[in-house]
């Protein structure tokens, strides 16, 4: 048990010496804020892609692209949020996030990967490049809400 | 009066005229739950930049170049929130918003100005390009919240 502490202990670590020096919160209720807030942002803009790729609005490259810029600078900036001293404070954050922090870790670098690729295709004015990119992203936020989302 | 209604109306198409197509919302909380997040993200990257500017942590270039890349992606985001389908929805926004809908436009506008310009001197790597360009943003800020926010 000591080891497993120790090594999850390591795994946050190492996310914190990843974030940028900006991704750090003194009170554990402003960084619940700011993650939900960049969620709620990214949500809306993965959606407007989704709406694309699934034929539910008519495929628009230049909108494609603005949602894309968005998606690109926000979909990082979640996980230096989720530090250990947010673990008890109200979210809809599973307490696994913190128990089970390599896999978490594991499952935002994912999200980071497809999305990256998601955000390459929504630019490239081609819509069936959207539609590969979308549904592997898709699948990336929906693992991690499965796993770690009430 | 009637003129003053036609005016604002015109203002008001003007505005969304000039929304990107992703900045439309079918339910007016969904909008004033989008342009909250959107600001909570802002003053987030924007207070990064003048925790810096005032001295307050020390200038770190690579960091500051990071929140104005979030700051440049996000500043123009809440205007498409406002729409007048939202002026009853429960939100921090005074009826001065649509009331006032020229004045609202011009302070956005002035904001957007003022924030372009920080993100390019946050962005040289110069403490004292940093410095100058925060307080006229700020300003900015603090003139639209005295005017329009409760």
């Amino acid at each position: 048990m000591k080891k497993n502490i120790a090594s999850i202990a390591l795994t946050l670590a190492a996310c914190a010496a990843a974030l940028p020096a900006h991704a750090q919160f003194a009170k554990p209720e402003d960084a619940v804020k700011y993650r939900q807030a960049v969620f709620t942002v990214t949500a809306r803009h993965f959606g407007a892609l989704g709406g694309m790729a699934n034929g539910k609005v008519p495929f628009d490259a230049a909108a494609a692209a603005a949602n894309a810029d968005v998606l690109a600078a926000v979909h990082k900036l979640p996980w230096g949020a989720f530090g250990e001293n947010t673990s008890g404070a109200k979210s809809n954050a599973k307490a696994s996030v913190w128990k089970e922090a390599a896999k978490f870790k594991q499952g935002a670098d994912e999200m980071d990967a497809t999305v990256a690729k998601l955000v390459v295709a929504a630019k490239s004015g081609n819509l069936d490049n959207l539609k590969a990119a979308f549904g592997p992203a898709a699948k990336t936020c929906k693992s991690c809400h499965d796993q770690f989302k009430e």
